[in-house]
């Protein structure tokens, strides 16, 4: 990255973008320390305000009052659909079309076993090379599983659409790349695959409450994501999965579980699946983490989402600016695309001591993460994270490469989670 | 049920041996309401007084002011396997050999697909008739997905040894009866098995933390449970996996998760599973959920084990002993086993009338549930069901059935979950 000639903003010039910002008020409304700046809302969001009351009514009042008849009374059966309808009103998808339930990965699955079954004919599951790893473990477990019958095929990006030839029953790609946060055209691919006789499967880990999605007006067929990440659901909390509506009835779920069967308390020796996306939700769904999850989500739901995609793209362009500007000669170079419109809400960086720079950033209060072998990733949070503190990050990324803190012998060591 | 000659217990002798009771303090460390008599731990276990106060430091200090930092500050990556480990405490097996994660009919998915790999010539699975269904579906979707490679078989209870011919890969069984509490010779059966060539898989569901499970004691293969009903994990709460020492390297997993990755933060192109039972986490783990599930096992881990079990039997005789003084000439008859020591933690009656006279129950303060097509089930969770408890519950059975109650048109509308 050369020294820029432009002069990025000043202190000053964010402290007025922050007066004028639209979306201001979502700050207050997560719980923020002083001190902090939360650059990793796209790993994990922060907590919202509301939410420690909530799961207290829910483990109160719900689970210790209530007991097992909370199931009907405080509507924990229907909360799957009801929190999956809330999600599918952010990502372009219809009532009944998406349901909160496991992970993304098992999600993954249910979406692959079910996109085999509407293409018969076909045998490949393809991706992209270096996308997350879920995505691909996923597909290599099915392999193994099928034993010669489906083949996972694995291709660059470029080499994605050339790719779909008439063996190719689904492609599976990361919306938003979760290290260079580039964004796929999910119109075009998914025509482009349509065309070619494959379905497609979306994974929004990375758009779902980053940007506008829409699923339907792509045509979309299938799409699972992440409730932690910008839905602000929580450490681990429940995923989503989206299944149009005209592919439901042509697909029950290989991971049939009882909570998926039509008529669950009739305790029925043979499955058959229920008629909408309730067939998607397998076992018994976590209640509390769910409850923790619609917090996120109903929170979400409040954000104008064209105002949020405008001001994350000029966070990031704000980020690569002063990063431009006052880290130049440090040996960084970006890992995102430069256009906003193609990337998603975070920026990464290479640089070959971005562990050791990351390690002393956190130190420092600036929490970001990395990703092997050399990205420094810093996602945007539109509903709280200021123009001020990305101004206040980069000063610090630069105080840090100025001064050489990053080279403390503390900063070297390799953490369990990175 | 005939008139029984026997004098039954009273109600004095009833507080006689509550006062006696070795686990009688364990009751003040739930929340538990007055003018309720819960009878249904053995489908959502009682809030532990403890939880609410947990939850409130994972929430606010360990998610809001730590954010991702707690994953490696907090121990949240290390979680699933410690919590494993403390199940592991309770059914008789080895630290390193159970994991918490997932639902358990995903786990059931896991093992299944696991014993397959470990059993490849043999393309049966096999499981009784009328068993838990999400077991029953499992297999059935897993038959449907490997599409003629496995047949899933179900004989009636007493057909299973015999069916246990040279094809069969794996038997599938429920420990304790969801309906009937009868329990299976885990020790003979899995012999019997092991004898015919077959694996096997246990679902703890109503067995961890209701009775003494030996697993090792009985060299099982898998096993599988539930954290939300006698270990108190809340509502939905994750389940566990088991799988012995003996067989987890030669069992790579089929939902091949990237948080069962060997080295998940390396990010490779390529899965290969983690050397133990980590294998068998697939995605990211439910914090909240399994931080709640956390409390409800510590708990039950400093309960002794054969003081909850003959307290367990006795509560059972005592309901059995009360309804047949009682409720006689009422139409209650045994659909369990008569035999404290063939029985779970649980008693259930038919009658055929059973669903709206659980609901005349539910309605004066006495919580058990109902199972189609004419079973009342009532569970007795040792730590916090009270000797008095049971005479009070049969008491007011006895008085719903005196005075025709359950005949009100307000106890026949069926609810969502019953």
């Amino acid at each position: 990255m050369s020294l820029s000639t432009s002069t990025a903003p000043s202190r000053d010039d964010c402290r007025t973008l922050d007066a004028a910002d639209p979306l201001a008020l979502f700050r207050e409304r997560f719980v923020l320390e002083d001190g902090v700046i939360y650059l990793d809302g796209n790993s994990l969001g922060a907590l919202p305000v509301a939410t420690a009351e909530r799961l207290g009514q829910v483990v109160g009042d719900e689970w210790g009052r209530g007991l097992i008849r909370s199931w009907n009374a405080a509507g924990w059966m229907d909360q799957p659909g009801r929190v999956g309808d809330k999600i599918a009103a952010l990502i372009g998808a219809g009532p009944g079309e998406v349901v909160a339930a496991d992970s993304t990965s098992v999600n993954i699955f249910k979406a692959l076993t079910a996109a085999l079954q509407l293409n018969p004919g076909r045998r490949v599951l393809l991706s992209e090379r270096g996308s997350f790893p879920t995505d691909i473990y996923m597909m290599q477990g099915l392999e193994t599983l099928l034993d010669g019958r489906v083949a996972a095929r694995f291709v660059d990006p470029d080499e994605v659409l050339g790719a779909l030839d008439d063996d190719v029953a689904v492609l599976l790609l990361t919306h938003v790349h979760y290290k260079s946060g580039r964004i796929w055209d999910m119109a075009g691919v998914t025509r482009a695959a349509h065309d070619a006789g494959a379905l497609v499967i979306w994974d929004l880990s990375h758009s779902a409450g980053a940007l506008p999605v829409d699923l339907n007006g792509a045509e979309a067929d299938f799409a699972v994501g992440c409730g932690y990440k910008y839905l602000n659901g929580g450490p681990g909390a429940p995923a989503f999965i989206f299944v149009a509506g005209r592919h439901q009835a042509g697909a029950p779920p290989a991971l049939s579980g009882w909570l998926g069967h039509g008529d669950p308390f009739a305790f029925d020796d043979r499955y058959w699946p229920a008629a909408g996306i309730e067939r998607y939700r397998c076992g018994t769904p976590g209640v509390l983490a769910m409850a923790a999850l619609e917090v996120g989500v109903d929170l979400m739901a409040e954000a104008d989402m064209t105002a949020l995609r405008a001001k994350s793209g000029r966070l990031g362009d704000l980020f690569l600016a002063l990063v431009d500007d006052l880290c130049a000669g440090h040996g960084f170079s970006p890992a995102c695309p430069r256009e906003a419109a193609e990337r998603g809400s975070q920026v990464s960086l290479h640089h070959e001591q971005g562990y050791a720079i990351m390690q002393a950033l956190i130190a420092d209060g600036v929490i970001g993460d990395f990703r092997a072998p050399d990205i420094l990733r810093f996602g945007f949070a539109p509903l709280y994270v200021r123009y001020v503190d990305v101004y206040d990050a980069v000063a610090k990324l630069a105080a840090i490469m100025r001064e050489g803190a990053w080279e403390r012998p503390e900063f070297q060591v390799r953490q369990a989670v990175t």
